[in-house]
């Protein structure tokens, strides 16, 4: 609730968290007008919007960017409804929470799938994903997930996709947790569907996301979704029928998303904020380490997004109070969601700087030392 | 985009259309910080706005608000995907676009349905829904769309809704048009559920809708739905569980309603904003006849939601022409949607005071005069 009658924002926490994220002043200033749905100034606008998340993905004329209400899930959903037809069978790579949402994904829509599975620790292999796909089994499509958010793993995607598409199957990718920070460049990579959202590493706000797709595989689309909602092909044919969504669009977000795509083309684009991104990881790993904090993942595994530390043993650390002596400091983290052990997340993204990661640094161990927690060797895990 | 540095907003437009709407500054303005999507603090406001939404309905433990990402369509494929079971058949009562939109869903959800349809500018009767359901055929539910947008007429929801729980069937209310000020009120009516969205009358930002669900419904409707991203009843049961939404929420737009929610209660609350659109929609009416414009409704169909008129006639007139115009102005309104007639909307609801539709009225004449339009007889309908 803002009741300040005056323009400055209330105060807020900083956000180290994977998305919702912090974002930069002008991104939410972006939202302090409203746009008529129907009206030139917002279909120009998302028409700029469609092209630049096009251009991010080193996509041509062959590929399309159609935007989903909602979140990045919705996302998904739509583009497994839409792409995979009922009669076709997709491959989920699984190694962690979205991996898993794709399954459950699937299940729902009533398409065949079949899993091929990793530990959270482990990445994906090309060379397995080929090996299986040379088997045959009917399957059209291969579902995979670039960083999975619930580790802070990178896949080797673009190794993925082109087992993928050497196999004559199509490549449908996660990359929620890696667009706008991690090349994912249709030039040199050749996938069917990326899907993403507005509130990660572009660094927009929640409630928009959207999926960038081959124009053929999309026009052949029509009639596949079995929803109105999440139809990728309908949504997109309102787009080029019109320059108008279907439904009524979420107007601010828009808005945020498109100062956002400012801000990233003026840090210098997808490899200036990933060489950002990772330079906050480092720090983050080498701070932590320092602290003695064990990371969950090996450093080459590491995508810089969201590094998973494992919760001490010592019973006097207990997350809730972590998290809670930070959040009196004004710093939000995440909690964990692997499944190997007890751990928790730090985004290593969002509009903050150097000085803020190091204020968090400096807090955890205030923090560590306001519980008595002097031992940070992890609990041994369950499995 | 917002590229001042200073806080005020960039000059917008005025919206006279039903949604997106214009908002008021305390709405805009609370979107001016970031929440952590796990943090207590908005944990706390998705629980206070489902409160208020469910109080609004008048609702009491029986019921329970479950919002739902992205826009009202969403919200309607949700509550019925699932609260109709599979085995389950709707009967959708249809007089515009929005009841067939009803019709879409059940159609893509593979739901059984049947279709009863009245004209646009006829009102549901709910004796002839008596007697269809006497007939039995199997129906389980009713599907009715309170306000429809696409003519601004107004269905006598209470008596279907009443019709239905007296044939021991179960209502389905989209009110997305009238819900906040519109009476809706589960202690006088028995319905199952109701969805609407945030950008209408609750007059926030859109991007989040919601339902709002007897609660027994919505236990026993696990498994029903055909969709992950659209599933309500696992939606409500992680708000139960845990107070937490299933996947990330749109955090700014939640922050939006709870401020839009404050100023309803500072207005009086849905009667109060109910009689101040009223109140707008007949200084519209009077005004738009004193032009000389013809309005599709008759005075006693007409919600106070949204006002129809019929375009002239006159060869000089031309609907784009005539938008732009007003655009110029500063003044945006909204295409016709009916199929009878040529027609263009004006939204009665928002943010706006009777000065604003006053310069509207004023802007209408000049830019007919513009335009050298004089006659403003309709076009005669094609039926």
């Amino acid at each position: 609730m803002a009741q300040d009658s005056d323009e400055t924002a209330p105060a807020a926490p900083r956000l180290f968290t994977p998305g919702p994220l912090s974002t930069a002043p002008e991104v939410r200033r972006a939202m302090l007008r409203d746009w008529g749905a129907r009206d030139r100034e917002f279909l120009d606008m998302t028409a700029r919007v469609r092209a630049r998340l096009v251009a991010l993905a080193g996509g041509n004329d062959d590929f399309t960017a159609v935007p989903v209400q909602g979140g990045g899930t919705c996302a998904v959903e739509a583009m497994i409804g839409t792409l995979v037809p009922p009669d076709g069978k997709i491959l989920v790579l699984q190694n962690g929470a979205r991996g898993k949402r794709m399954v459950d994904i699937a299940e729902r829509l009533g398409r065949a799938f079949r899993v091929m599975s990793w530990s959270e620790d482990e990445p994906i292999e090309a060379a397995a994903v080929e090996a299986a796909l040379a088997q045959g089994r009917g399957v059209t499509h291969v579902g995979v997930v670039h960083v999975e958010t619930s580790s802070g793993l990178a896949n080797p995607v673009a190794k993925v996709a082109e087992a993928v598409a050497a196999a004559g199957r199509r490549c449908l990718i996660d990359a929620m947790s890696s667009f706008g920070a991690m090349a994912l460049d249709a030039r040199g990579m050749r996938f069917e569907a990326v899907a993403a959202s507005a509130d990660q590493c572009l660094e927009g706000v929640p409630g928009l996301a959207f999926v960038i797709a081959d124009v053929q595989a999309i026009k052949g689309s029509a009639g596949n979704a079995p929803s109105l909602a999440l139809d990728l092909h309908d949504q997109w044919r309102a787009f080029e029928a019109t320059g108008q969504w279907r439904f009524t669009p979420p107007t601010h977000v828009v808005a945020a998303l498109d100062a956002a795509l400012d801000g990233l083309a003026r840090e210098g684009g997808v490899l200036a904020r990933g060489a950002r991104y990772r330079h906050n990881c480092a720090l983050l790993r080498r701070g932590f380490a320092e602290i003695g904090f064990k990371p969950f993942l090996d450093e080459d595994l590491q995508a810089p997004i969201t590094l998973t530390l494992l919760a001490p043993g010592d019973p006097r650390f207990e997350f809730a109070g972590f998290y809670d002596r930070l959040r009196r400091r004004g710093l939000v983290i995440y909690p964990g969601k692997i499944g190997q052990a007890d751990s928790f997340r730090i985004g290593c993204i969002g509009a903050l700087g150097e000085d803020d990661f190091r204020t968090l640094l400096a807090a955890v161990r205030e923090v560590l030392a306001d519980m008595g927690v002097d031992d940070l060797t992890p609990a041994v895990a369950d499995r």
